[in-house]
């Protein structure tokens, strides 16, 4: 899967090493069982760089240091490439100051968030980062998209593994509402609201509203609303509303926050911490219908052993699309 | 109001000095309409004084400083001052280094997470923060309180004013239940489950599961998670799990952040991302239910001026208690 992502992005004028990283990214999003922003999103990529959305040579540039957060310009440049730099570049400054925050405007789709939580937990850091999107979610008590689902990261290392919460401000995705209408399912809880403005737990329903629900009603979105401010504000690009003017979803701002665990006075006792709150967490008493308790992350782990065992389940149209390209 | 708290607190042994700070906090949280943390908490902050969970003669320390983060133990000082303390030693290390984190363990309730987003954005400063909890909610799956409620706060400089969201992971408090069943309402949506393990708006019968609803159903309760581990290991306090083996709710992990606004880059355009936000989303187009969009923070600047007009809203039983204090 990687050599033919290298293939792709290499006649796409990415340089070999930035080929196979990006290549990389796409490839083990798909292992760890995030499809939809791996192997899925593939030829969507592509089609934002031939259109010129996202520009293969760009690289990110500093607007402005002030010690421990820096801003940065993301030049358009690849989307994963750009935030594992700005990733690379907040544990630099989290190592010298404690924290390090890296703010990137003008950049673009990362892909999958969680990607950029295991990558600074593998280094003993602990990560919080956001981005915004181009509008595809109501605000609690409107009918039009003035929100992103503004996915937000936060990350723990977790012996050689690690604790990754990686979640959008809609409840379900549109793809995951168009999943289940395919299956001719009913989303397992409420997930939008219906013509009659009644909470629904038909996709088909949520899909001819498009009034997909934030999580937690009017605290999702709320939260949405100040991941974009903050994210706009610090990094000093463009708003969801400002993105939404564009005729492509493309120019967003991220954050990326780390802290290095090297540096804490309890380094010693943070795993047995981390241990007992899992430990706890895990013999809760279960509801008839669940056999366990999973933490965020746990099933990617599972995930990745069985794509590495069995391989990675490709849908055949999209592959033939991505062998075409 | 302010008056009658400084009374009690130096009765309680507060110099005056803190005892105007504490006081001043609980009397603002009433001004601007948080009771439940204001003027109705008060009584049992002091039941906690006198039963020695919450010092009044103990001040903060330094555990130790790498920069821009610093590890501070509470040594179970009053939960808002330390709270206090810990906002304005963020803010001195965002001016020198960009963003300041400052984690506290060993400290106490904060009352009202926003006061601390109100304080910081007067001053020009973004504000991130939170709080671990006493188990109070059961995770994703689980019918048992393993996991705390957690409150988060978000909070942004907004012309002389902000926007600050101030949240707890689980949908609605068990004393928003208990008014709702007191006055014979249903919830306005579901937030918890009955004993068929099926959501329901009903507040009795989540009262009687006690089995709360987190935002977002399962993204709530991994917020929660993440949120504890995060206060724990960076302050190297207690996490929910340690402090639910305590006879009472004491010795908390907090975490406060602040980004100092006025070394950015594009501080000038500031406002004008913020207003083209805020009137982009004020022109939604409204459900039949709606008169109009609000930002998180906007109703307390309406309360605070009503209960400037007219005095503060008492309950009569909590006044006359607090007045035999």
């Amino acid at each position: 899967m990687k050599s033919e992502f290298v293939r792709i992005l290499t006649n796409l004028g990415f340089t070999e090493s930035k080929a196979d990283q990006c290549a990389e990214i796409f490839a083990l999003n798909s292992l760890e069982g995030v499809y939809s922003h791996g192997v899925n999103r593939f030829p969507k990529f592509v089609v934002n760089i031939k259109k010129g959305y996202v520009k293969p040579d760009s690289e990110p540039s500093v607007i402005k240091s002030v010690g421990a957060l820096e801003q940065w310009n993301g030049n358009l440049g690849p989307g994963p490439l750009n935030a594992l730099l700005a990733t690379e570049r907040a544990m630099e400054l989290a190592s010298q100051y404690g924290i390090g925050l890296v703010a990137m405007g003008n950049t673009n789709h990362w892909m999958r968030g969680g990607t950029y939580g295991w990558k600074a937990t593998r280094k003993g850091f602990l990560f919080i980062g956001w981005t915004n999107t181009e509008a595809n979610m109501p605000a609690w008590g409107a009918k039009d998209f003035r929100l992103g689902n503004n996915p937000l990261v936060f990350a723990v290392p977790y012996g050689n593994e690690a604790i990754v919460l990686d979640f959008a401000m809609s409840q379900f995705s549109y793809g995951k509402l168009e999943t289940y209408q395919l299956e001719g399912k009913q989303l397992p809880y409420p997930g939008g609201f219906n013509n009659n403005g009644k909470l629904t737990a038909s996709p088909a329903e949520i899909i001819e509203t498009r009034r997909a629900l934030p999580i937690g009603y009017w605290k999702g979105s709320g939260l949405s609303l100040l991941l974009d401010i903050i994210a706009s504000v610090v990094s000093g690009g463009l708003s969801t509303f400002e993105i939404s003017q564009k005729e492509a979803e493309y120019a967003l701002s991220q954050i990326f926050i780390a802290v290095d665990l090297k540096n804490l006075s309890n380094q010693e006792r943070i795993e047995t911490t981390v241990n007992g709150i899992l430990k706890n967490l895990k013999e809760s008493d279960l509801i008839e219908s669940a056999t366990e308790i999973r933490y965020p992350g746990e099933n990617v782990i599972k995930v990745r052993e069985e794509n590495l065992k069995n391989g990675i389940p490709v849908n055949k149209t999209v592959w033939e699309t991505i062998l075409a390209l």
